[in-house]
Protein backbone atom coordinates (compact mmCIF):
# COMPACT_ATOMS: atom_id res chain seq x y z
CA UNK A 1 0.00 0.00 0.00
CA UNK A 2 1.23 3.42 -0.73
CA UNK A 3 2.33 5.76 1.78
CA UNK A 4 0.40 9.11 1.96
CA UNK A 5 2.56 12.03 2.29
CA UNK A 6 0.73 14.78 0.99
CA UNK A 7 -3.01 15.65 0.94
CA UNK A 8 -5.11 18.13 -1.15
CA UNK A 9 -7.80 20.22 0.62
CA UNK A 10 -10.21 22.04 -1.94
CA UNK A 11 -13.06 24.11 0.40
CA UNK A 12 -12.20 25.39 3.38
CA UNK A 13 -15.60 26.71 4.91
CA UNK A 14 -16.15 25.96 8.83
CA UNK A 15 -15.88 22.52 7.90
CA UNK A 16 -13.51 21.87 6.01
CA UNK A 17 -11.37 24.05 7.44
CA UNK A 18 -11.49 22.73 10.34
CA UNK A 19 -11.13 18.86 9.08
CA UNK A 20 -7.68 20.36 7.74
CA UNK A 21 -6.32 21.74 10.08
CA UNK A 22 -6.24 17.97 11.65
CA UNK A 23 -4.69 16.83 8.72
CA UNK A 24 -1.76 19.49 9.01
CA UNK A 25 -1.48 18.85 12.85
CA UNK A 26 -1.14 14.97 12.03
CA UNK A 27 1.55 15.86 10.38
CA UNK A 28 1.06 15.51 6.60
CA UNK A 29 2.21 18.08 4.25
CA UNK A 30 -0.74 20.04 3.19
CA UNK A 31 -1.67 21.63 -0.18
CA UNK A 32 -4.75 24.24 -0.02
CA UNK A 33 -7.19 25.77 -2.26
CA UNK A 34 -10.02 28.07 -1.62
CA UNK A 35 -12.42 30.12 -3.83
CA UNK A 36 -11.97 32.40 -1.64
CA UNK A 37 -8.34 32.40 -0.37
CA UNK A 38 -8.57 34.72 3.16
CA UNK A 39 -9.84 31.58 4.38
CA UNK A 40 -6.88 29.60 3.63
CA UNK A 41 -4.64 32.22 5.93
CA UNK A 42 -5.06 29.98 9.12
CA UNK A 43 -3.29 26.97 7.23
CA UNK A 44 -1.09 28.41 5.38
CA UNK A 45 -0.05 30.22 8.54
CA UNK A 46 0.52 26.49 10.04
CA UNK A 47 2.63 25.23 6.98
CA UNK A 48 0.04 24.53 4.24
CA UNK A 49 1.09 25.20 0.80
CA UNK A 50 -1.12 27.56 -1.17
CA UNK A 51 -1.69 26.38 -4.50
CA UNK A 52 -3.62 28.89 -7.26
CA UNK A 53 -5.71 26.55 -8.45
CA UNK A 54 -6.85 22.59 -8.20
CA UNK A 55 -5.06 22.08 -11.33
CA UNK A 56 -1.75 23.35 -9.31
CA UNK A 57 -2.40 21.39 -6.60
CA UNK A 58 -3.44 17.94 -8.05
CA UNK A 59 -0.18 16.83 -9.23
CA UNK A 60 1.94 17.23 -5.77
CA UNK A 61 -1.02 15.26 -3.86
CA UNK A 62 -1.36 11.54 -2.56
CA UNK A 63 -4.93 12.04 -1.42
CA UNK A 64 -7.07 14.97 -2.21
CA UNK A 65 -9.77 15.44 -0.25
CA UNK A 66 -12.63 17.99 -1.30
CA UNK A 67 -15.51 19.93 0.04
CA UNK A 68 -17.32 22.69 -1.80
CA UNK A 69 -20.61 23.70 -2.17
CA UNK A 70 -22.95 22.37 -4.52
CA UNK A 71 -22.91 19.59 -7.14
CA UNK A 72 -22.37 22.29 -9.81
CA UNK A 73 -19.06 23.19 -7.90
CA UNK A 74 -17.97 19.35 -7.34
CA UNK A 75 -18.44 18.94 -11.47
CA UNK A 76 -16.10 22.03 -11.73
CA UNK A 77 -13.47 20.92 -9.61
CA UNK A 78 -13.28 17.63 -10.83
CA UNK A 79 -14.47 17.58 -14.32
CA UNK A 80 -12.71 19.70 -17.46
CA UNK A 81 -9.26 19.95 -18.52
CA UNK A 82 -8.57 22.34 -15.22
CA UNK A 83 -10.36 19.86 -13.28
CA UNK A 84 -8.28 17.29 -10.43
CA UNK A 85 -9.06 13.94 -12.91
CA UNK A 86 -6.92 15.80 -15.73
CA UNK A 87 -4.62 16.49 -13.73
CA UNK A 88 -4.25 14.58 -10.85
CA UNK A 89 -1.18 11.38 -11.46
CA UNK A 90 -2.50 8.22 -11.45
CA UNK A 91 -2.95 6.32 -8.27
CA UNK A 92 -3.73 9.49 -6.46
CA UNK A 93 -7.01 8.85 -4.41
CA UNK A 94 -9.47 11.73 -4.67
CA UNK A 95 -11.73 12.08 -2.39
CA UNK A 96 -15.37 14.22 -2.67
CA UNK A 97 -16.61 14.94 0.62
CA UNK A 98 -19.07 17.41 -0.03
CA UNK A 99 -22.93 16.14 0.32
CA UNK A 100 -23.48 15.72 -3.37
CA UNK A 101 -25.60 13.24 -5.99
CA UNK A 102 -24.79 9.59 -5.73
CA UNK A 103 -24.61 9.57 -9.68
CA UNK A 104 -22.37 12.21 -9.97
CA UNK A 105 -19.93 10.41 -7.71
CA UNK A 106 -20.24 7.76 -9.83
CA UNK A 107 -19.88 9.36 -12.77
CA UNK A 108 -16.58 10.98 -11.11
CA UNK A 109 -15.22 7.05 -10.56
CA UNK A 110 -15.32 5.98 -13.77
CA UNK A 111 -13.43 8.83 -15.25
CA UNK A 112 -11.23 8.73 -12.84
CA UNK A 113 -10.44 5.67 -13.33
CA UNK A 114 -10.46 5.69 -16.84
CA UNK A 115 -7.25 7.34 -15.81
CA UNK A 116 -5.93 5.01 -13.49
CA UNK A 117 -7.22 7.08 -10.27
CA UNK A 118 -9.47 6.08 -7.35
CA UNK A 119 -12.21 8.24 -6.10
CA UNK A 120 -14.22 7.89 -3.09
CA UNK A 121 -17.34 9.58 -2.18
CA UNK A 122 -17.38 10.53 1.45
CA UNK A 123 -19.61 13.24 2.87
CA UNK A 124 -19.70 13.92 6.41
CA UNK A 125 -22.47 14.11 9.24
CA UNK A 126 -21.29 15.67 13.18
CA UNK A 127 -21.51 19.56 12.13
CA UNK A 128 -18.76 21.82 12.65
CA UNK A 129 -18.55 20.44 16.22
CA UNK A 130 -18.25 17.48 14.83
CA UNK A 131 -15.34 19.06 12.05
CA UNK A 132 -13.84 20.79 15.16
CA UNK A 133 -13.43 17.80 17.57
CA UNK A 134 -12.45 15.32 14.57
CA UNK A 135 -15.47 13.28 15.95
CA UNK A 136 -17.41 13.19 11.81
CA UNK A 137 -18.97 10.10 10.88
CA UNK A 138 -17.55 10.06 7.55
CA UNK A 139 -19.89 7.82 4.36
CA UNK A 140 -18.06 6.33 2.03
CA UNK A 141 -18.61 4.56 -1.17
CA UNK A 142 -15.83 3.24 -3.81
CA UNK A 143 -13.49 0.77 -3.71
CA UNK A 144 -12.17 -1.14 -1.30
CA UNK A 145 -8.56 -0.94 -1.83
CA UNK A 146 -8.44 3.08 -1.72
CA UNK A 147 -11.02 3.04 1.26
CA UNK A 148 -8.35 1.42 2.86
CA UNK A 149 -5.64 3.73 1.82
CA UNK A 150 -8.01 6.80 3.30
CA UNK A 151 -8.94 5.04 6.02
CA UNK A 152 -6.03 6.50 8.63
CA UNK A 153 -6.71 10.07 6.91
CA UNK A 154 -10.35 9.64 7.61
CA UNK A 155 -9.59 8.61 11.15
CA UNK A 156 -7.55 12.44 11.76
CA UNK A 157 -11.16 13.87 10.91
CA UNK A 158 -13.61 11.33 12.54
CA UNK A 159 -14.26 8.50 14.54
CA UNK A 160 -16.06 6.21 12.25
CA UNK A 161 -15.91 5.79 8.63
CA UNK A 162 -17.53 3.22 7.54
CA UNK A 163 -17.66 1.96 3.78
CA UNK A 164 -21.16 1.86 2.90
CA UNK A 165 -20.79 0.31 -0.71
CA UNK A 166 -19.39 1.39 -4.38
CA UNK A 167 -19.40 4.60 -6.10
CA UNK A 168 -22.03 6.79 -4.36
CA UNK A 169 -22.86 4.35 -1.54
CA UNK A 170 -21.35 7.17 0.38
CA UNK A 171 -24.18 9.90 -0.79
CA UNK A 172 -26.98 7.39 -0.69
CA UNK A 173 -25.78 6.94 3.22
CA UNK A 174 -25.43 10.49 3.52
CA UNK A 175 -29.61 11.08 2.38
CA UNK A 176 -31.08 8.55 3.85
CA UNK A 177 -29.22 10.29 6.59
CA UNK A 178 -30.70 13.32 5.91
CA UNK A 179 -34.25 11.80 5.27
CA UNK A 180 -34.37 10.71 9.14
CA UNK A 181 -33.33 14.08 10.21
CA UNK A 182 -36.05 15.36 7.92
CA UNK A 183 -38.71 13.01 9.80
CA UNK A 184 -37.71 13.39 13.35
CA UNK A 185 -37.55 17.41 12.78
CA UNK A 186 -40.70 17.86 11.04
CA UNK A 187 -41.97 15.66 14.27
CA UNK A 188 -40.49 17.88 16.50
CA UNK A 189 -41.42 21.20 15.17
CA UNK A 190 -44.86 19.62 15.21
CA UNK A 191 -45.46 18.51 18.51
CA UNK A 192 -43.95 22.20 19.42
CA UNK A 193 -46.23 23.74 17.28
CA UNK A 194 -49.23 21.66 18.72
CA UNK A 195 -48.16 21.76 22.33
CA UNK A 196 -47.92 25.57 21.99
CA UNK A 197 -51.80 25.72 20.46
CA UNK A 198 -52.89 23.50 22.75
CA UNK A 199 -51.74 26.11 25.85
CA UNK A 200 -48.83 23.82 27.11
CA UNK A 201 -44.95 25.09 28.08
CA UNK A 202 -43.26 23.67 25.03
CA UNK A 203 -40.05 23.19 27.37
CA UNK A 204 -41.90 21.24 30.15
CA UNK A 205 -43.68 19.28 27.47
CA UNK A 206 -39.83 18.61 26.41
CA UNK A 207 -39.22 16.85 29.69
CA UNK A 208 -41.98 14.01 29.36
CA UNK A 209 -41.43 13.10 25.56
CA UNK A 210 -37.92 13.59 25.04
CA UNK A 211 -36.22 10.75 26.68
CA UNK A 212 -38.49 8.09 25.67
CA UNK A 213 -40.05 6.86 22.19
CA UNK A 214 -41.02 10.11 21.06
CA UNK A 215 -37.03 11.26 21.33
CA UNK A 216 -34.66 12.46 18.71
CA UNK A 217 -31.46 14.15 18.43
CA UNK A 218 -33.70 16.65 16.54
CA UNK A 219 -36.66 17.10 19.21
CA UNK A 220 -33.92 17.41 22.02
CA UNK A 221 -31.26 19.35 20.32
CA UNK A 222 -33.34 21.85 18.29
CA UNK A 223 -36.31 22.53 20.10
CA UNK A 224 -34.82 24.09 23.26
CA UNK A 225 -32.82 26.43 20.15
CA UNK A 226 -36.05 26.98 18.48
CA UNK A 227 -37.23 28.09 21.84
CA UNK A 228 -34.99 30.40 22.66
CA UNK A 229 -35.54 31.78 19.29
CA UNK A 230 -32.09 30.78 18.11
CA UNK A 231 -32.93 30.46 14.48
CA UNK A 232 -28.10 30.82 13.94
CA UNK A 233 -27.23 28.30 11.26
CA UNK A 234 -25.99 24.99 13.20
CA UNK A 235 -26.75 23.87 9.44
CA UNK A 236 -28.41 25.82 6.87
CA UNK A 237 -31.62 25.78 5.82
CA UNK A 238 -30.54 26.17 2.02
CA UNK A 239 -28.15 23.31 2.15
CA UNK A 240 -30.54 21.07 3.57
CA UNK A 241 -33.16 21.96 1.08
CA UNK A 242 -30.17 21.20 -1.45
CA UNK A 243 -29.96 17.84 0.22
CA UNK A 244 -33.47 16.84 -0.09
CA UNK A 245 -33.93 17.99 -3.67
CA UNK A 246 -30.65 15.66 -4.21
CA UNK A 247 -32.30 12.52 -2.30
CA UNK A 248 -35.68 13.30 -4.08
CA UNK A 249 -34.44 13.04 -7.53
CA UNK A 250 -32.71 10.30 -6.70
CA UNK A 251 -35.54 8.55 -5.05
CA UNK A 252 -37.60 9.25 -8.02
CA UNK A 253 -35.13 7.35 -10.43
CA UNK A 254 -35.34 4.73 -8.12
CA UNK A 255 -38.78 4.64 -8.00
CA UNK A 256 -39.31 4.89 -4.72
CA UNK A 257 -42.02 6.85 -3.43
CA UNK A 258 -41.45 9.15 -0.32
CA UNK A 259 -44.16 11.12 0.86
CA UNK A 260 -42.59 12.60 3.96
CA UNK A 261 -39.57 13.43 1.83
CA UNK A 262 -41.60 15.45 -0.60
CA UNK A 263 -43.36 17.39 2.12
CA UNK A 264 -39.85 17.95 3.47
CA UNK A 265 -38.95 19.41 0.17
CA UNK A 266 -41.79 21.32 -0.28
CA UNK A 267 -41.73 23.32 3.42
CA UNK A 268 -37.61 23.94 3.04
CA UNK A 269 -38.73 25.23 -0.45
CA UNK A 270 -41.33 27.35 0.89
CA UNK A 271 -38.70 28.54 3.79
CA UNK A 272 -36.43 29.40 1.19
CA UNK A 273 -39.21 31.22 -0.94
CA UNK A 274 -39.94 33.82 2.31
CA UNK A 275 -35.88 34.35 2.79
CA UNK A 276 -35.00 32.31 5.30
CA UNK A 277 -32.47 30.19 3.43
CA UNK A 278 -29.49 31.13 5.50
CA UNK A 279 -31.31 30.77 8.84
CA UNK A 280 -30.91 27.32 10.46
CA UNK A 281 -32.67 23.93 9.77
CA UNK A 282 -34.41 24.81 12.40
CA UNK A 283 -36.11 27.86 11.89
CA UNK A 284 -38.76 25.82 9.78
CA UNK A 285 -40.85 26.27 13.21
CA UNK A 286 -41.22 30.08 11.99
CA UNK A 287 -42.71 29.07 8.90
CA UNK A 288 -45.66 27.30 11.18
CA UNK A 289 -45.57 29.74 13.38
CA UNK A 290 -46.47 32.10 10.97
CA UNK A 291 -49.21 29.87 9.65
CA UNK A 292 -47.33 29.75 6.20
CA UNK A 293 -46.80 25.66 6.01
CA UNK B 1 -54.55 15.29 52.48
CA UNK B 2 -56.10 11.88 52.69
CA UNK B 3 -54.68 9.36 52.42
CA UNK B 4 -55.31 6.72 49.84
CA UNK B 5 -55.82 2.95 51.42
CA UNK B 6 -57.68 1.86 48.55
CA UNK B 7 -57.54 2.39 44.58
CA UNK B 8 -59.57 0.67 42.27
CA UNK B 9 -57.79 -0.31 38.72
CA UNK B 10 -60.51 -0.81 35.82
CA UNK B 11 -58.79 -1.77 32.16
CA UNK B 12 -56.55 -4.29 32.61
CA UNK B 13 -54.88 -5.09 28.98
CA UNK B 14 -50.83 -5.50 28.74
CA UNK B 15 -50.50 -2.24 30.16
CA UNK B 16 -53.14 -1.77 33.05
CA UNK B 17 -52.46 -5.20 34.52
CA UNK B 18 -49.03 -4.38 35.03
CA UNK B 19 -49.63 -0.83 36.38
CA UNK B 20 -51.99 -2.66 38.73
CA UNK B 21 -50.02 -5.20 40.30
CA UNK B 22 -47.28 -2.45 41.26
CA UNK B 23 -50.14 -0.90 43.28
CA UNK B 24 -50.64 -4.43 44.87
CA UNK B 25 -47.20 -4.94 45.14
CA UNK B 26 -47.14 -1.56 47.37
CA UNK B 27 -49.59 -2.83 50.31
CA UNK B 28 -52.47 -0.66 48.26
CA UNK B 29 -55.33 -2.53 48.81
CA UNK B 30 -57.35 -2.92 45.14
CA UNK B 31 -60.53 -3.45 44.02
CA UNK B 32 -60.55 -3.92 40.41
CA UNK B 33 -62.93 -4.66 36.98
CA UNK B 34 -62.10 -5.45 33.39
CA UNK B 35 -64.99 -6.46 30.80
CA UNK B 36 -62.90 -9.58 30.41
CA UNK B 37 -62.68 -11.15 34.41
CA UNK B 38 -59.88 -13.68 33.29
CA UNK B 39 -57.55 -10.84 32.55
CA UNK B 40 -58.07 -9.85 36.43
CA UNK B 41 -57.28 -13.32 37.93
CA UNK B 42 -53.31 -13.31 38.27
CA UNK B 43 -54.76 -9.70 40.23
CA UNK B 44 -57.60 -11.53 41.89
CA UNK B 45 -55.60 -14.73 43.43
CA UNK B 46 -52.34 -12.58 44.60
CA UNK B 47 -55.44 -10.63 46.65
CA UNK B 48 -57.21 -7.99 44.47
CA UNK B 49 -60.96 -7.28 45.26
CA UNK B 50 -63.12 -8.42 41.69
CA UNK B 51 -66.05 -6.10 41.57
CA UNK B 52 -68.41 -6.70 38.80
CA UNK B 53 -68.64 -2.98 37.32
CA UNK B 54 -67.72 -0.05 37.81
CA UNK B 55 -70.68 1.10 39.94
CA UNK B 56 -69.88 -1.10 42.32
CA UNK B 57 -65.90 -1.04 42.14
CA UNK B 58 -66.41 3.20 42.87
CA UNK B 59 -67.71 3.40 46.34
CA UNK B 60 -65.07 1.79 47.68
CA UNK B 61 -62.11 3.60 46.36
CA UNK B 62 -60.29 6.84 47.17
CA UNK B 63 -58.44 6.80 43.79
CA UNK B 64 -60.01 5.41 40.91
CA UNK B 65 -57.87 4.13 37.37
CA UNK B 66 -58.62 3.40 34.27
CA UNK B 67 -56.38 2.34 31.16
CA UNK B 68 -59.23 1.03 28.49
CA UNK B 69 -59.01 1.57 24.62
CA UNK B 70 -61.29 3.91 22.84
CA UNK B 71 -62.54 7.34 23.89
CA UNK B 72 -66.37 5.80 23.72
CA UNK B 73 -64.79 3.19 26.29
CA UNK B 74 -64.04 5.90 28.61
CA UNK B 75 -67.17 7.82 28.48
CA UNK B 76 -68.86 5.14 29.04
CA UNK B 77 -66.89 4.14 31.86
CA UNK B 78 -67.19 7.61 33.28
CA UNK B 79 -70.51 8.83 32.64
CA UNK B 80 -74.35 7.86 32.55
CA UNK B 81 -76.28 6.37 35.91
CA UNK B 82 -73.91 3.29 36.06
CA UNK B 83 -70.45 5.45 35.50
CA UNK B 84 -67.71 5.96 37.85
CA UNK B 85 -68.66 10.32 38.52
CA UNK B 86 -72.02 9.28 39.58
CA UNK B 87 -70.88 6.49 41.62
CA UNK B 88 -67.69 7.96 43.13
CA UNK B 89 -67.97 9.63 46.87
CA UNK B 90 -66.73 12.99 46.37
CA UNK B 91 -63.19 13.13 47.12
CA UNK B 92 -62.42 10.52 45.49
CA UNK B 93 -59.43 10.45 42.79
CA UNK B 94 -60.75 9.88 39.29
CA UNK B 95 -57.71 9.27 37.28
CA UNK B 96 -57.74 7.99 33.22
CA UNK B 97 -54.67 7.11 31.78
CA UNK B 98 -56.09 6.26 28.69
CA UNK B 99 -54.54 7.81 25.48
CA UNK B 100 -57.64 9.34 24.81
CA UNK B 101 -59.29 13.08 23.67
CA UNK B 102 -58.21 16.13 25.49
CA UNK B 103 -61.93 17.78 25.47
CA UNK B 104 -63.52 14.64 26.86
CA UNK B 105 -60.99 14.79 29.51
CA UNK B 106 -62.47 18.39 29.72
CA UNK B 107 -65.69 17.34 30.19
CA UNK B 108 -64.77 14.54 33.00
CA UNK B 109 -63.11 17.36 34.72
CA UNK B 110 -65.92 19.42 34.81
CA UNK B 111 -68.81 16.74 35.36
CA UNK B 112 -66.86 15.26 37.98
CA UNK B 113 -65.73 18.26 39.76
CA UNK B 114 -69.73 19.17 40.11
CA UNK B 115 -70.15 16.37 42.30
CA UNK B 116 -66.92 17.20 44.24
CA UNK B 117 -64.42 14.93 42.69
CA UNK B 118 -61.20 15.29 41.48
CA UNK B 119 -60.23 13.88 38.05
CA UNK B 120 -57.21 13.73 36.27
CA UNK B 121 -56.07 12.88 32.70
CA UNK B 122 -52.38 10.70 32.99
CA UNK B 123 -51.52 8.94 30.08
CA UNK B 124 -48.42 7.30 29.95
CA UNK B 125 -45.88 6.22 27.53
CA UNK B 126 -42.77 3.76 27.65
CA UNK B 127 -45.29 0.33 26.35
CA UNK B 128 -45.46 -2.71 27.96
CA UNK B 129 -41.77 -3.07 29.14
CA UNK B 130 -42.43 0.26 30.80
CA UNK B 131 -45.34 -0.74 32.59
CA UNK B 132 -43.86 -3.65 33.45
CA UNK B 133 -40.61 -2.44 34.93
CA UNK B 134 -42.82 0.55 36.56
CA UNK B 135 -40.70 2.99 34.50
CA UNK B 136 -44.03 4.83 32.91
CA UNK B 137 -43.47 8.44 32.27
CA UNK B 138 -46.48 9.66 33.01
CA UNK B 139 -48.29 12.91 31.77
CA UNK B 140 -50.82 14.70 33.70
CA UNK B 141 -53.40 17.10 33.30
CA UNK B 142 -55.83 18.39 36.33
CA UNK B 143 -55.77 20.27 39.38
CA UNK B 144 -52.17 20.86 41.59
CA UNK B 145 -53.96 19.76 45.01
CA UNK B 146 -55.00 16.18 43.17
CA UNK B 147 -52.12 15.67 41.15
CA UNK B 148 -49.77 16.22 44.90
CA UNK B 149 -52.74 13.74 46.07
CA UNK B 150 -52.19 11.19 43.35
CA UNK B 151 -48.56 11.11 42.93
CA UNK B 152 -47.25 8.54 45.49
CA UNK B 153 -49.73 6.31 43.54
CA UNK B 154 -47.46 7.66 40.14
CA UNK B 155 -44.58 7.15 41.17
CA UNK B 156 -45.42 3.42 41.83
CA UNK B 157 -45.93 2.76 38.22
CA UNK B 158 -43.51 4.96 36.61
CA UNK B 159 -40.85 7.27 37.11
CA UNK B 160 -41.30 10.18 35.46
CA UNK B 161 -45.03 12.25 36.35
CA UNK B 162 -44.98 15.51 35.48
CA UNK B 163 -48.03 17.92 35.53
CA UNK B 164 -48.31 19.56 32.34
CA UNK B 165 -51.15 21.96 32.82
CA UNK B 166 -54.95 21.86 33.66
CA UNK B 167 -57.47 19.26 32.46
CA UNK B 168 -57.00 17.98 29.61
CA UNK B 169 -53.40 18.83 29.47
CA UNK B 170 -51.78 15.53 30.12
CA UNK B 171 -53.85 14.51 26.97
CA UNK B 172 -52.29 17.00 24.61
CA UNK B 173 -48.99 16.13 25.84
CA UNK B 174 -49.05 12.97 25.39
CA UNK B 175 -50.41 14.08 21.22
CA UNK B 176 -47.11 15.66 21.27
CA UNK B 177 -45.60 12.75 22.04
CA UNK B 178 -47.44 10.68 19.30
CA UNK B 179 -46.62 13.83 16.87
CA UNK B 180 -43.11 13.29 17.43
CA UNK B 181 -42.88 9.63 16.97
CA UNK B 182 -45.03 9.80 13.69
CA UNK B 183 -41.72 11.88 12.36
CA UNK B 184 -39.31 9.96 13.74
CA UNK B 185 -40.83 6.80 12.61
CA UNK B 186 -41.58 8.18 8.88
CA UNK B 187 -38.44 9.19 8.70
CA UNK B 188 -36.50 5.84 9.31
CA UNK B 189 -38.96 4.13 7.39
CA UNK B 190 -38.24 6.08 4.62
CA UNK B 191 -34.42 6.06 5.42
CA UNK B 192 -34.34 2.53 5.21
CA UNK B 193 -36.47 2.33 2.46
CA UNK B 194 -33.99 4.67 0.24
CA UNK B 195 -31.11 2.69 1.64
CA UNK B 196 -32.38 -0.33 0.19
CA UNK B 197 -33.68 0.65 -2.83
CA UNK B 198 -29.96 2.19 -3.45
CA UNK B 199 -28.73 -1.09 -3.25
CA UNK B 200 -27.37 -0.63 0.41
CA UNK B 201 -27.04 -2.60 2.98
CA UNK B 202 -30.29 -0.72 5.43
CA UNK B 203 -28.07 -2.26 8.75
CA UNK B 204 -24.70 -1.19 7.49
CA UNK B 205 -26.49 2.15 7.14
CA UNK B 206 -27.90 2.45 10.39
CA UNK B 207 -24.13 2.21 11.86
CA UNK B 208 -23.50 5.27 10.29
CA UNK B 209 -26.91 7.54 10.64
CA UNK B 210 -28.04 6.05 14.06
CA UNK B 211 -25.87 7.68 16.53
CA UNK B 212 -25.61 11.39 15.74
CA UNK B 213 -28.63 14.15 14.54
CA UNK B 214 -30.15 11.69 12.46
CA UNK B 215 -30.59 9.67 15.17
CA UNK B 216 -34.00 8.55 16.92
CA UNK B 217 -35.55 5.95 18.99
CA UNK B 218 -37.94 5.05 16.69
CA UNK B 219 -34.63 5.14 14.23
CA UNK B 220 -32.42 2.73 16.30
CA UNK B 221 -35.62 0.11 17.68
CA UNK B 222 -37.64 -0.06 14.80
CA UNK B 223 -35.06 -0.25 12.29
CA UNK B 224 -33.75 -3.62 13.17
CA UNK B 225 -36.83 -5.24 13.76
CA UNK B 226 -38.33 -4.18 10.36
CA UNK B 227 -35.13 -5.65 8.88
CA UNK B 228 -35.54 -8.62 10.99
CA UNK B 229 -39.38 -9.14 9.64
CA UNK B 230 -40.63 -8.48 13.16
CA UNK B 231 -43.91 -6.44 13.10
CA UNK B 232 -45.09 -7.73 16.46
CA UNK B 233 -46.94 -4.90 18.04
CA UNK B 234 -45.24 -3.25 20.41
CA UNK B 235 -47.50 -0.70 20.20
CA UNK B 236 -50.45 -1.69 17.65
CA UNK B 237 -50.92 0.01 14.43
CA UNK B 238 -54.34 0.58 14.90
CA UNK B 239 -54.21 2.37 18.21
CA UNK B 240 -51.56 4.87 16.98
CA UNK B 241 -53.92 5.84 14.52
CA UNK B 242 -56.50 6.21 16.72
CA UNK B 243 -53.92 8.60 18.54
CA UNK B 244 -52.98 10.10 15.84
CA UNK B 245 -56.85 11.03 14.49
CA UNK B 246 -57.55 12.47 18.26
CA UNK B 247 -54.51 14.74 17.57
CA UNK B 248 -55.53 15.80 14.10
CA UNK B 249 -59.42 16.91 15.58
CA UNK B 250 -57.61 18.71 18.26
CA UNK B 251 -54.80 20.20 16.12
CA UNK B 252 -57.98 21.03 13.54
CA UNK B 253 -60.15 22.89 16.28
CA UNK B 254 -56.93 24.84 17.72
CA UNK B 255 -56.25 25.78 13.90
CA UNK B 256 -53.54 24.36 13.66
CA UNK B 257 -52.13 23.14 10.56
CA UNK B 258 -49.60 19.95 10.69
CA UNK B 259 -49.16 18.95 7.78
CA UNK B 260 -47.39 15.72 8.90
CA UNK B 261 -49.54 14.80 10.94
CA UNK B 262 -52.18 14.71 8.46
CA UNK B 263 -49.78 12.57 5.97
CA UNK B 264 -49.30 10.23 9.26
CA UNK B 265 -53.06 10.05 9.32
CA UNK B 266 -53.33 8.73 5.70
CA UNK B 267 -50.93 6.38 5.72
CA UNK B 268 -51.70 4.82 9.00
CA UNK B 269 -55.24 4.70 7.67
CA UNK B 270 -53.96 3.20 4.34
CA UNK B 271 -52.32 0.21 6.75
CA UNK B 272 -55.47 -0.12 8.55
CA UNK B 273 -57.58 -0.43 5.58
CA UNK B 274 -54.65 -3.05 4.38
CA UNK B 275 -55.74 -5.13 7.03
CA UNK B 276 -52.70 -4.40 8.92
CA UNK B 277 -54.20 -2.68 12.18
CA UNK B 278 -53.27 -5.62 14.34
CA UNK B 279 -49.41 -5.18 13.53
CA UNK B 280 -46.82 -3.07 15.06
CA UNK B 281 -46.73 0.65 14.02
CA UNK B 282 -43.40 -0.68 12.39
CA UNK B 283 -45.28 -2.37 9.85
CA UNK B 284 -45.20 0.66 8.05
CA UNK B 285 -42.59 -0.57 6.34
CA UNK B 286 -44.73 -3.08 4.85
CA UNK B 287 -46.68 -0.55 3.24
CA UNK B 288 -43.77 1.15 1.69
CA UNK B 289 -42.00 -2.22 0.61
CA UNK B 290 -45.52 -2.95 -1.32
CA UNK B 291 -45.46 0.01 -3.24
CA UNK B 292 -49.64 0.85 -1.48
CA UNK B 293 -48.11 4.17 -0.19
Amino acid sequence: MPTINTIGFIGLGVMGNAMAGHLLAAGYRLCVYNRTREKAQNLVDAGAFWCPSPAELAPHCDLIITIVGYPADVEQVYFGDAGLIANARPGTILVDATTSRPDLAARIHAAAAARGIPALDAPVSGGDLGAKNATLTIMVGGDEAAFLEAKPVFDRMGKMAILQGGPGAGQHTKMANQISIAGCLMGAIEATTYAAAAGLDPRKVLLSIGPGSAGSWQLNNMVPRMLDGNFAPGFYAKHFLKDLRIALDAARAMKANLPLLELAERLFAKMSAEGMGDLGTQALYKLYESGLV
